[in-house]
């Protein structure tokens, strides 16, 4: 069965979209830690990270950068920060979480309620600011 | 001032190693979240990871990759999970945490306290099964 996150690439779910190419894709997580949180994946679905092949892998953390800049340049905060938990959705995935204190990156808080308007100015803020 | 991981790579502040390379350093968190937690480290000092460039950015995810197989092998857990937060210690760094439940990947918790002997026993069994 296809992943949320492989209904998410082939559109079937919505999503805020940040940017995308060919292997990947980037969008805004729904219950995020902070403004700008976003996660990327690889459309090709593999549940664990260190199970995608070398050269695949290398192009994840490249396009990860990419977006991870974009955010940066987009959303105020001090740094970009990662995290690859992999025990909720069996669909590897990168957070890039903005932050702005230590206390930002607590995946226990409860998590920011954001309506659509704003998930959207968000996800085009962020698009504008990467560097393809 | 070379930071404390720098001291780290160089010897002048002891470590329990787990990998080194050309370019890059290992060695266990010795304010664990899990036995393994391990922190990865270029040898080459930048603060930020996304300032690292490009080819020596996505060798440092390569790296990391290999150490966390042999952290995998080496001590029971259902992933290795992945956080680079950037705002304690001004040298890049990859906390890699072996986890066996979502409650494991909490920087808030309280930290293991392990003994000198137990350190050296992890990080020579990891350095055991990490294929180089």
């Amino acid at each position: 069965m296809a992943s949320i996150f492989s209904k998410i690439v082939k559109g079937e779910i919505p999503s805020y979209k940040v940017a995308e190419d060919e292997h990947f894709y980037a969008f805004l997580d729904i219950s995020p830690l902070a403004k700008g949180h976003t996660l990327v994946i690889p459309k090709k679905e593999t549940d664990y990270i260190f199970d995608i092949e070398d050269a695949e892998y290398e192009l994840f953390w490249a396009f990860a950068k990419k977006v991870a800049k974009g955010i940066e340049k987009a959303m105020p905060c001090l740094r970009v920060s990662i995290a690859v938990l992999g025990l909720d959705v069996p669909h590897a995935h990168i957070h890039l979480v903005p932050l702005n204190s230590m206390s930002d990156f607590d995946f226990k808080k409860e998590k920011l309620k954001l309506s659509k308007e704003e998930f959207i100015e968000i996800a085009d803020k962020i698009n504008k600011a990467i560097e393809v």
